[in-house]
C-alpha cells in the first residue's frame, strides 16, 4: 500500500502559537512527523512524504534527537499546491490502495496504523475531532479528498456518491491531531517519542490544578 | 459482569453553561444517559446507574422523546458521596467483573463498549480526553479508582502497584466525554441518537467558517 504522510515545513503549527515560538514549534511539527513516519514503517510500509517544499530538517538542540537516517532515505513528493489538490493528483497516480496519514498524529502507534490499514472497506475513514479526517485509507479509483471544512462528514457524501464501501475506524490515538495549545497535554500523558521528547526538553510538564489537567513551563 | 453507569441529577453539566441555560444541559445530560444506557444494553448487559440523587426524568419538551421504559426497570444505587468513594464502595461489593462507563459518552457504541467488555486484562481503561478515565473494566479484587486529576496515569499507577495487568482502550467515541461546548460537535457529527435530537430541538447545527467547524443556534 502506498502510504503518504502530508507534510507542510513552512510556518507550521501555527495554532499553537499561544503555547510556542515560531522555532519551538517547527522542532515539534518535525519531531512529530519522526513519530509518524517511525509507526507507519513498524507496520511494514515505507512512507512517503508529500510535502510543499523540499524537506530541510532544523538543526537546533530540541531536534538533535532525530538521527539523520530518519530522513536519509526518505520518498518525498514536492507539490506546493493546496493540500486536496496536491493528495488527488497522487490519488489518481495510485496503481493500487493509498493510504493518507496527517503528519501531525503524535500519538499514532503502529497498532492503530495497522487497524486502519486492514479495514477492507473501499474507503476507510480515522475521523479527526471536529469534523475532520486525521487518516484514511482509499481502495476504490473513483475516490477524491477534500480537506475542507467537514471533511468527515463531506467524505462520506463522496463514498455514498460513488457507491463505494465505506468504514469508520474508531481510534483515540487517530483522532488526536496536535493543533491547539490543550493537545500538547494528550503527547505528554500518551506518548514517549520524538514530540514528547520535544516537549520535555522545551520545559513542559503535567499538573492538577482543581483536579483538572494542564500544562506547566 | 457488573456495568455501573455513574450519574449526577444535580445541577449536571456546568461546564456546558457558555452554550446551554441549565434547563437544557440537564435535558443533554439525562438524553446522554439514555444514550449510555441503550449502548449498554446492545452489549447484552444490564446497567446499574450510580446516581447521587434518586432518579426522577425531567419533563420537559425537549426529552420526550425519551419513552417512560427507559427508566422503568432501571437498577439504580443513590450514593451521595464523592464519585470515587462511591465506585469503590461498589468494587468492592462485587462478587465478579465490574466496569464503569460515564454517563456522558454520547458516542458510545455497542462495538465501542464491547471491545472493552472483552479485554482480557485486570485492569482495561479507556482514556479521555485531558488524561481522564471514560471507561474501564476491574477483574482485580485490589483495584480502586480515583477520578481525581489525572486519573488515567493515576490508574496506570495503581494497576502497576497491585501487580495486575493493563490494557488501554484505544476509542475515539468512548474517549469523547460531552463537558465542553465544541465537545456538542461531536455529537452532531457522529451520533443520531437521543443526545443529538434534544441538540437539534434547540436547534444547534454544524456550521463551516473559514475550513473549520463549529456549531450555531
Amino acid at each position: 500500500m502506498y502510504v503518504v504522510v502530508p507534510f507542510s515545513p513552512e510556518r507550521p503549527k501555527t495554532r499553537l502559537a499561544p503555547a510556542l515560538a515560531a522555532d519551538e514549534r517547527e522542532a515539534l511539527a518535525w519531531a512529530m512527523l519522526a513519530d509518524v513516519l517511525e509507526a507507519v514503517r513498524e507496520t511494514g510500509h515505507t512512507p512517503t512524504v508529500l510535502t510543499t517544499a523540499p524537506l530541510e530538517p532544523p538543526r537546533v538542540p530540541e531536534t538533535d534527537h532525530l538521527a539523520d537516517d530518519l530522513w536519509a532515505d526518505l520518498e518525498t513528493v514536492v507539490d506546493d499546491r493546496p493540500l486536496s489538490t496536491a493528495v488527488n493528483a497522487l490519488l489518481e497516480a495510485a496503481e493500487d490502495s493509498a493510504a493518507l496519514v496527517m503528519a501531525d498524529l503524535a500519538l499514532a502507534t503502529p497498532d492503530a496504523l495497522e487497524t486502519l490499514f486492514a479495514a477492507d472497506a473501499d474507503v476507510a475513514i480515522a475521523p479527526g475531532r471536529g469534523g475532520g479526517t486525521n487518516a484514511l485509507v482509499v481502495r476504490h479509483p473513483g475516490f477524491r479528498v477534500d480537506y475542507h471544512g467537514t471533511s468527515y462528514l463531506d467524505h462520506h457524501d463522496r463514498v455514498r456518491a460513488i457507491g463505494a464501501s465505506l468504514e469508520s475506524v474508531d481510534s483515540f490515538r487517530l483522532a488526536t491531531d496536535v493543533d491547539e495549545p490543550a493537545d500538547l497535554v494528550e503527547v505528554l500523558v500518551h506518548t514517549d517519542g520524538y514530540a514528547s521528547t520535544v516537549l520535555e526538553r522545551l520545559g513542559f510538564s503535567l499538573t492538577v490544578t482543581d483536579g483538572r489537567v494542564g500544562l506547566e513551563r
